[in-house]
């Protein structure tokens, strides 16, 4: 009561637009949906998933396509923009507008910041943002929370650690604006040249507490909770930099000697070896229990947007 | 009685297979497939699609994509030709015959004339032309004249013109000859170098009044249907002479302003800015509707060559 | 009795992994398989199978897709290995784990030896080799011993050919291990440099009777089972070389003016022109008919592997 959690025909653009109580709802039903994920169910018969992916992204496209697909529902879509209707970022509008017709809810990817924002505008249909430009990725956010609330069974009151590049990775930034709402303490960890954007810095500095590092080590008794991020040869001018930033930001069993038993270690994958694989088999690692969890989720605002759930 | 309009089984290759009374069937069908577009059917369950798009097309994909699962049917395939198996054109047989045992009917898209056709004559299921070559898309030419069907409550009687690049698009060829099947009047407008191919002029004039012009603004007030198709760059080897072209037959408010109220404007889509987005929001506008007509006559002819409606 | 025959959650990595207990188990399923081919059933309903194909297969994957369709179930999946996250041969592990939280069963085709195998140690999902390096494909092999017993009622006794490129072609291999297992003749057939790779002969010699020759004329009339294969060009350092060989592999009809009446010539398609077109209207030729046998098999094994049909 009071404020109405209606998420039918709602578009799922940014974090941002979410308030704490409508992610702790998702998170509530996420949990109910568990069973339905693991046997499948008929709660969206007849109903299409197009999947605009204008940016590859095979994880995330067939996440997606399975949601769906245990919810009963059929895919279609398209997984390159190299077709000529789709070339040219000023026919989105358009695209969205034809699509519309074929389907009842558009998850896009879009290399361009907004350009989720902007097909939601045009589209009578919802949108589910699968990821545009460099900070928004909310499903990606919401299945991070969802497994931080299933394996610490709450939020509020944890020691959080992002790691790696912080300033290109979107997942960090929806993770991080998502984070703000809760009580949580936040250690970003980082090279220099890849520190957290100021902006997002900013907004959630006024909210909780932050502090920024260069290096893990001294963290590492007191998190909870350890999220690695990539670290992409790409955004180094000089290799040998890039080389010797590589080596400081790895994640193994020497480093994790003095970690608390119960941190958990998450990643949005891929992954290269900033965790190595050593790690895999502890019990810290969660990283594919994550990718469980992202379909867990992404059924859920499939079901909640597509009114098969109701409050 | 008399004429038998059994579908069963038929291929869809050329609208010039079609008689008047078959396209009238075909209208007919699809009005009552309405509802059933609406809210999904299970009249194709178990039946497999199969769509071979060697030519890319996202928009024609996609719209036989939904309108197999609408029907409760599945679909496979591939859009691309880099495939060493369909790399070359004479073995479109083999591969064919291969699809067959995969699949209950077969949509084909292919950049040569006659490919639908070769299809047709080794596949031992009905194969759909989804587009081949500069001439056939049949799918398209009654799903145009279903809109107009739909807008106009007749087809007989209209003014109808077309605008554009009369040359090279497919569409408008198959639509000349599927209306030359009507008592219409059609108005051909297109700068010199993108005049309707004399052979399909040739036919269709035996049958119905037709009149070229390079410029659309004296006809604007007597047409009931305005269908505009895409100057494309690459058909003028000199720019300056296509920026003359594509200004010239830009259709914008302007030139809508002493247009008949109830003239409705058709477009195969994807458009470029031969129509503006101010017109969108306008009466006129129905291009986004002929998208979702597309849907309703596909699952009626997928239905019909499938058994599944039967006279 | 005696043996298990339990399919149930086992992968399908080699076809050196079966006892002949266990083919002739999956050929017996595989022919009840045939009505619930024909018709499509719901036996999967709610399983989604994920098609990874790190090297393109159109053939395989649609396979492998229209099989899983019929069954009742869903796929998700990827045709080609541009992405990032799976460019490199070292993240396979980390893709599969992946992607078995999206799938009750992953279809991999990969060029690399091992690839499949590599794929089963880290899935917990069951995994089916659909092709890697030279050496596997094991759904092939099932489903060409398939089309022999469908065709001849039996396959002990029969003497075999194997013809053209011995060395290269995995399906010969994998065939070649799976025959040694029955009671027949075999005769390789190949220009030299095209031979069977000698540690596949070695372990076949030891089972059953091989003679190795370099032209085909003289055993064309005792013959049962021709099973061709294309040479390709590429294997052919000098072109002129390649001419010669190609011509001598040729199967056309004057080659088979002495063959058995009841020869039945196999092919895993897709094919150039090893076997000309004339041939294709002989009651010889079963390589279409072997296609249709693809998708039995690949249904059978998907329904043993994911227990809907139980011993």
């Amino acid at each position: 009561m009071g404020v109405s959690l209606e998420f039918e025909g709602r578009d799922i653009i940014s974090i941002k637009d979410f308030s704490r109580e409508e992610i702790d709802y998702v998170l509530k039903v996420a949990h109910a949906m568990e069973p339905i994920a693991a046997k499948g169910s008929d709660m969206l018969k007849g109903k299409i998933l197009a999947t605009l992916f204008f940016e590859p992204s095979t994880r995330t496209r067939l996440s997606f396509e399975a949601a769906m697909h245990k919810l009963g529902g059929s895919t279609i879509g398209f997984a390159e923009a190299e077709i000529a209707s789709v070339k040219k970022g000023e026919n989105l509008a358009d695209t969205v507008r034809t699509v519309e017709n074929y389907a009842d809810v558009i998850a896009v990817r879009h290399p361009l910041e907004g350009a989720a924002r902007l097909a939601a505008e045009f589209a009578k249909v919802p949108i589910i943002n699968g990821g545009s430009g460099a900070e928004e990725h909310p499903t990606q956010a919401l299945l991070d929370l969802y497994t931080i609330m299933k394996e610490k069974g709450k939020i509020d009151g944890l020691i959080i650690a992002f790691v790696g590049d912080l300033r290109y990775g979107r997942t960090v930034h929806s993770l991080a604006y998502a984070l703000s709402l809760y009580n949580i303490e936040l250690y970003l960890v980082s090279p220099e040249s890849l520190k957290m954007r100021r902006e997002v810095l900013q907004t959630i500095k006024e909210k909780i507490h932050v502090t920024e590092k260069t290096s893990f080590e001294k963290i590492i008794p007191i998190v909870d909770v350890l999220y690695v991020t990539r670290i992409q040869k790409e955004r180094f001018p000089d290799p040998a930099e890039y080389a010797k930033v590589k080596g400081s930001y790895k994640i193994d069993l020497k480093t994790l000697s003095d970690a608390k038993h119960d941190l958990i270690i998450l990643h949005p994958l891929p992954r290269v070896d900033e965790v190595t694989a050593e790690v895999d088999n502890t019990p810290f690692a969660r990283y594919f229990q994550q990718v469980w969890n992202g379909i867990v989720v992404r059924m859920t605002l499939l079901a909640l947007i597509l009114g098969a759930v109701k409050e």
